[in-house]
């Protein structure tokens, strides 16, 4: 069943200002871009690929009020497995491009952890693991917008024991990177989320069992309200500072925003 | 003149630990590898390219005592030119592969210095702009070993003005990105550096004189004691959780480590 | 000239909670309460002393909304001389009770900053060395209402060099202590306060000319915003922590606040 | 049993530089001083009582090496009752002088944790609170010399799970106060601590069964090293910040410290 979106939101900037924005569902094999009308009210945009050739970034230098608005219909082909199969390769096993997403990024300071993970979860591991990290975030964590700020981490988050989706998945990212399995952030819209917004998810990389030897990215919902086979990816990175769908190099005043994600009825 | 690199360390691990090391100069265009010989006591190392393919990384499980030992001949053979001429690009004529080194990371919160760089360094831009921050830094920090830790951000040393070569390094990456101009964390070997170790640096991406609409990554080195033109990349990252010589998932006891490089006479 | 105030807000408690207030202008001998008013709509309140006896803290477990209001006026007699006249006092001639004042505390970081105001203030000592760091905070500081949370420490706001009235006098006091001049917080009502709202200022303990040998406490804006002689003393403490004037063991959900000083017209 | 108690440590300072010391036992009821003799070889040393008028601190200015030598004999009278048996006060019940115990301080942010002491020892209060706090603690931390700083709060212990005595008492204390338990922090001598150093325990405010409707404080070792009926206080405080031992303004470069707790035959 395709899913529908309609995202739009407008900032204002005093002064001329470089812009980057992250907002469109990705062209990948998983996921099949129907149809999409984007709207940018600035000149001179520039496109290029965004993080791991995930989706595109949307470049320009604008002034005054910029308006973006964003229509798609996308069709979801994803493959989801039941996580509590699949093995976690070693890293000497793994792609020598997953490495980075071991190690520690601005919101997810993950070898600090080392000694909780063995701890709370010593005796899983891989898809196991990543599922009991999973069940652990939605035993202990309570969903409050408002709770966190754009400089909340992993580490804040993981004590103050609350967050939105951004946050849930920066813990479950530091977790897994912390048991020494690769971890991704990853922007998406998905039907189900409320309230409604950008959503943000995980993927975590583990082995793929119709390819000896190989592996896979597997999303991983913490907060639990997407459904994988229904998460339109926008876009990759270590954490939030990789796919933020507005980034400003100067000063920004962001106005409204709108985001609504539905099944189309066939 | 070449440049004649000797450097060994050893650790312990109490169980099977896996390791990841990135200790060797890179082969890249600019700089030859005369010779070379690495010697890692350890089973089954994987090697895999290191981010942005410069340099390799050395995987491996193991357990009881590693010892790492490496010796090679590089000849250096990179272009310095003067910086204060070169301009930086607009986010939007930037190569999409340098935008993730606009971005935060785990030691470069780079957009929290916005106010600062526009305060201190209004009025420059480009390589005026890294020159201008490179002698803020000199004329502000000093350098004392043993003063920072391995979580010391480049936050915490803006405030504590002082630290080692790592530290450094971040900072200036962290306002070069405020700055709105790419920046990267380079592991390197080069001779002056006092006490003798690896070294880091820092390498921002400028407009390329030869290559009209072309930008090129440049060396700077805020502590000022290596010259771009002997100094021997390992690898590059965001910042020094990228590059790190020897990272551990799972305890590592270090036992000592020994690193020379000087100039090989002809 | 007398100085009326009107302050008022609400709060939602969902469960019994414990909460401590602090809100009303002190009793003590520079300002004198011509008349006061207080309404707290909750059962059982107890009255204490509050940090260094200035000032009352009330006391009381509610839930359910509360709903606080209070006015007077207040009669400042506060002496305010020259601060470049007047010397520091080295920490072994200080009253023991003011070196709890030197010190880290929650927001205020004070020792990472020793090489700062050495680089940045050395040459200057006692009042002129707060004059100087006023100074410096007013020429590279922007108030910016919104820009900070209840999170924000002295580290943060000296980096991103803007917050409000907390964070300036957050900032201050740092670089007081940092100075080896105790320095506090306090919670006041002024008029010229804009937007009007509770104020908070910092107090730095200086020589006092009129005693050989000892000193006094002299109040510092570090906003500018507030006149010392009319700036009505709620309470003091080692920063915002110990000052606030709703402190909720337990989650409050804030509603209104309206709080109006002025000038009484005699 | 008397405890016999020598400590010597010296440090060197480059410029003349203020120094506040604190490492004598304190003369109170609890813990009687049956011999002492202090050595610090400073000029015109200053002495005030400390925090809470719990011991005193040294002050002087001093230049180039100075040596502090202690020895002592202190018979130790503290009652010891069971912590399970004792209830905690509501803060309108509480002391207005225990107050500032309940806010954040410096290693100490406890407001941060109140979710998590809900979820993890909810159902419990008062001493057994406490005693939950204490074993989770020796649950899941490890006593690991080296693993922490002078910058380390209980935030990042908390989150590391692991550190030295300084770093247990920081959590305790955060943990009680977000409990709504006013706890502090006591620095001391006591046998039985290895390797031997000075020590440092927690002091919670609990309801005193001899005493209807008052209260008094009860030391906590979240380490398990030492015996409250063998603790020797030497000074409390909010946190590490207000008892350091040595707290200097300016550099400081330590030398040796040596510290022996013997219990003396009688």
């Amino acid at each position: 069943m395709p899913i529908a979106i309609s995202a739009s939101f407008d900032f204002q900037l005093d002064s001329p200002t470089d812009i980057i924005l992250q907002f469109e569902a990705a062209a990948i094999p998983e996921q099949t871009i129907l149809s999409c009308n984007t709207n940018v009210t600035a000149e001179d945009c520039a496109r290029v690929p965004a993080h791991d050739a995930i989706g595109e970034r949307v470049l320009f230098e604008a002034e005054g009020r910029v308006d973006v608005s964003y229509e798609a219909l996308v069709q979801v082909n994803r493959m989801v497995p039941d996580l509590s199969a699949l093995d976690q390769l070693p890293p000497h096993d793994l792609p020598g491009e997953t490495l980075d997403y071991l190690l520690d990024s601005r919101y997810c300071p993950a070898d600090r952890f080392q000694p909780f993970v063995e701890d709370e979860f010593g005796g899983t591991s891989g898809g196991q693991r990543v599922l009991a990290i999973h069940d652990w975030i939605g035993r202990h964590f309570s969903y409050e917008p408002g709770s966190s700020t754009s400089t909340t981490t992993a580490l804040d988050s993981f004590v103050e024991r609350r967050g939105i989706c951004r946050d849930y998945a920066h813990v479950l990212i530091t977790l897994a990177r912390a048991s020494t399995i690769p971890a991704r952030y990853v922007s998406c819209f998905a039907p189900g989320v409320n309230p409604p917004d950008f959503h943000a998810v995980a993927e975590v990389f583990l082995a793929d069992q119709q390819t000896p030897g190989g592996g896979a990215w597997y999303i991983v919902d913490a907060t639990g309200m997407a459904d994988p086979r229904e998460t339109v990816k926008i876009g990759v990175g270590r954490d939030a500072a990789d796919v933020s769908f507005l980034t400003s190099f100067g000063q920004a005043h962001f106005g409204g925003k709108q985001v609504t994600v539905t099944r189309q009825a066939g």
